[in-house]
């Protein structure tokens, strides 16, 4: 088949990659400006994009082009999906009109904005971080004393916010003016404000629906997250009891069922103390805490979205072994030097340096997670500013054999 | 890096699937007329290239837009290597002036030609069948009666054979008409007679040399073939001996260390009764027997070769399970019917279906052999014209664990 991409960065290309296999290839249409898929065709949308544009009378102008470039998309691709949620809903809606689009626009609306989507977590009763939504810094000031003065809590914008991107932190008793200083830093637009999580770690579970209904579910990823942005995912989660990755497939095949949705779906969570899983945010699409798969799984989440999409049946999500994906941000490493280590996967994505990028990562996979734990201590250091890793198997216990 | 990759199939495809994590991108020069790798950019030269002629005084010729494509692809590519050794060499040796050329023109020479192979073999006490070079069909008959006529014999032209073209099988006690008819249908030309062995099992060997002269080996696999064409191969070979996983290791770091290769080799050897190895024939290049080290090895062959000819460091060559790899010949199963096996690894290439024509394989991954040869065994009737699989582990012992 030929697959229609919306978006046209790693995410994209990691699926082209994993279904030329699978004899499909492969059509992106880009609206960043910036693609680096490299691969199949790219095609590109300019930002303004008039949808009714008639590309016949003004064949010069951008919004023609950008017409003519949607219309060839629309020509040549048998399924639509997407791997960037921050689309204009209304494109994503016409494109539904003339081919299938999975997941479709509504579980796109709904992902883009965390308004929606804490409604339908509460509609769904899985549980959340109590919040607020506010229109105006005096409502911010309402919600604090509200939600609680004393303790700190986190505002966001309710949509556009990725990698730390459109969050603040409230400290517990900020001023007048702290408050109104966030409420100007965050574009003075409605925001959601939530109670801070204590929690003991980070989680994600990724699950992938086909068109008959069938559900997959990959073991939950512990995360880690440095300046807001994806460091390392390890996979399966150490300490897993089977109780909370029941706990956590329950929530997401709600979202599932609820939103008839195909393909891969990404749910973060916070880990309690107490063990309770609290859902933070969803990602409609393949994730970046979800590469781990690609090498420690038998079917890599892309390949299974894939699945998915084109109405094959899904692939086995088990574990082959602990696996431990370390993000490459910034600047890229010396991969002579990387690959020395002779059980490394890297994976690149043929971008350009530039701060707080993600350039490629690695997967490392072990035979137990106490060897996986060293050689990613020992790799660490290689790459550009990466946190020291601190994974909550070893917080209390750092000698204890874990398997 | 830029990687040019003479001939532009599914090993080449697969190779750039390879290597696309790796940051490479991919230029294919293709002689054939039928391109199918379909990723990367394409440029095609005609099989008559005069590759002194000037594109720009007659730019219109064929000969001249060979050679404006070979000017162009010698511009784009850091590094070239090959799919496909059935190249002229003097093409080869052109490109050798240019850019660094992996395996080297000598390599490729040699493997092209069963007569300096097998003089090659001779040469560095590599054990082969006793063979004759003939040059007409009344040495033809003098290398039947010197090799012994009654006993089973194969002739095969020097060069340009593969599945199984261009040879033929000379029976026992055959006669002057039966001679001159397997003359005339090899096409009168040089041909290489040996004697046919009776061999238990045919294996392959896959090795991978880096710029540095480091050598690593996949483990040994066991190969069927059916009209002449690869359907499966098992690896690592069950009940491997180390004695003869060292043996073979042995005679293919004789060829790299001779040829001083860069890149993959794979070496084609007869198994006999008494356990000792023959070699049959090699190619100096990735091979559809290593093909399950995409799914069944830590790093795979495709991997490795792009390693060891970009000058990085090998990755490790593990066996992560007993592996069996399917090829798909002539035309594609149902995809719906194969992925309902939720283990299965489908590498389809994108071509179209023609009688004898490889499309794909399957890879299957299993904790035991036994449990591997049983999912082997009921997949294969899905696939075309598969014969029933017999690997020589199940030849007198059926029921005995194979762990």
């Amino acid at each position: 088949m030929h697959i229609g991409i919306l978006g046209a960065g790693q995410l994209g290309q990691m699926l082209a990659l994993a279904g030329y296999p699978l004899g499909h290839r492969f059509t992106f249409l880009d609206t960043s400006g910036s693609p680096s898929a490299d691969i199949g065709t790219t095609l590109n949308l300019d930002s303004s994009l008039n949808l009714d544009a008639d590309s016949t009378t003004r064949p010069d102008s951008a919004a023609a082009q950008s017409a003519a470039h949607l219309a060839q998309f629309l020509q040549q691709v048998d399924v639509v999906t997407y791997e960037f949620e921050h689309l204009p809903v209304d494109l994503v809606e016409k494109i539904e009109q003339h081919k299938p689009v999975y997941p479709s626009s509504r579980a796109l609306k709904i992902c883009q904005n965390r308004g929606l989507e804490k409604a339908l977590f509460t509609q769904l009763s899985i549980p959340t971080p109590e919040y607020q939504l506010v229109n105006s810094a005096a409502e911010l000031h309402a919600a604090v004393a509200t939600l609680g003065p004393q303790q700190p809590l986190v505002a966001k914008t309710l949509t556009e916010g990725y990698d730390g991107k459109g969050q603040a932190v409230i400290k517990p008793k900020a001023s007048t003016t702290e408050l109104d200083a966030i409420w100007n830093q965050l574009g003075q637009r409605q925001l959601i404000v939530e109670k801070f999580i204590d929690f003991e770690r980070e989680v994600s579970i990724i699950a992938v629906r086909d068109t008959q209904g069938k559900v997959s579910f990959y073991p939950l990823a512990e995360n880690h997250h440095d300046a807001g942005i994806l460091r390392y995912s390890l996979a399966p989660l150490p300490n897993l009891s089977p109780a909370i990755q029941q706990q956590a497939e329950s929530l997401i095949q709600a979202l599932l069922q609820e939103l008839d949705y195909v393909g891969v779906l990404t749910l973060e969570l916070f880990q309690q103390a107490n063990g309770q899983l609290l859902a933070n945010e969803m990602a409609p699409r393949v994730h970046n805490s979800g590469h781990w798969t690609q090498n420690g799984a038998i079917t890599s989440q892309f390949e299974n979205h894939l699945r998915a999409i084109t109405g094959l049946p899904l692939g086995a999500t088990t574990a082959l072994a602990p696996t431990c994906m370390l993000n490459i941000i910034g600047h890229k490493p010396d991969p002579q030097q990387l690959l020395q280590h002779p059980h490394l996967h890297l994976h690149l994505y043929g971008k350009t340096e530039r701060p707080g990028r993600k350039l490629g990562h690695i997967n490392l996979v072990a035979a137990t997670t106490n060897d996986l734990l060293e050689q990613v201590s020992q790799l660490a250091p290689l790459l550009p500013q990466a946190p020291a890793p601190k994974f909550s198997c070893l917080a209390n216990k750092p000698a204890a054999p874990l398997d």
